[in-house]
């Protein structure tokens, strides 16, 4: 298949769940996520390992992430047989107030099915922001 | 190639880079990334795109980190055919003080040999950390 379509099709898969997520319902990313996700965010102490870890996790903040809009910026798909890379800068908005993130997304695609097998979020420039413990 | 060996190649090459840079030589990291490699951390604007671009960046903190010591710690490879994503939390100790990170790194086979493809960096439970602008 086209490195082109691929790209696409991605790129189309991660907007949809970022649209679901901005709606407070993580389904979206769950039901693309393969059961040996790796997953990391700021706010966990290690790794998450697994879709099981990774959906006790996501139930947790279920209904609680509610955004204005987003932009997912300057996509990137990097495709090398089965696997394909996507890596985007991400802006939030709430109440006009941005928060700005760095993405990877690695797919992998098994039985014609592309899957998130690893997800890294963190906060772009993030010296700009008032961490509190 | 059995994936135990690829993932304790993969492993050995992260780590010989990580000596190199924890002394200052960012050219560890250089010499094993791809022509087309894109890398986050926490302290840039958005995604560097290129050996060429990551090149300019990393000579302008060349020989300016020393650690003391670090630790890879629970090292994952998720190998498909000539992609492996390496993600691992990693700790690196100066005078004793702890800095926590999450890493992801993509490598991709060329020719038999490979290349980091993708990096990512950022910091564990960041809200720990006091940032300044």
């Amino acid at each position: 298949m086209d490195t082109n379509v691929i790209s696409a099709e991605i790129i189309a898969m991660e907007e949809a769940a970022l649209t679901r997520w901005g709606n407070g319902d993580p389904s979206g990313f769950l039901e693309i996520s393969a059961p040996d996700i790796v997953y990391f965010d700021p706010y966990i102490p290690r790794r998450i390992d697994g879709l099981g870890a990774l959906s006790e996790y996501y139930e947790t903040i279920r209904g609680q992430i509610h955004i204005d809009r987003f932009e997912l910026l300057n996509p990137n798909v990097q495709v090398t047989g089965d696997m394909a890379v996507l890596t985007f800068n991400y802006t939030s908005y709430k109440d006009n107030q941005p928060t700005r993130w760095n993405c990877t997304e690695v797919y992998r695609r098994t039985d014609g099915r592309w899957q998130i097998v690893q997800t890294h979020w963190s906060y772009t420039e993030v010296y700009k922001y008032q961490m509190n413990a």
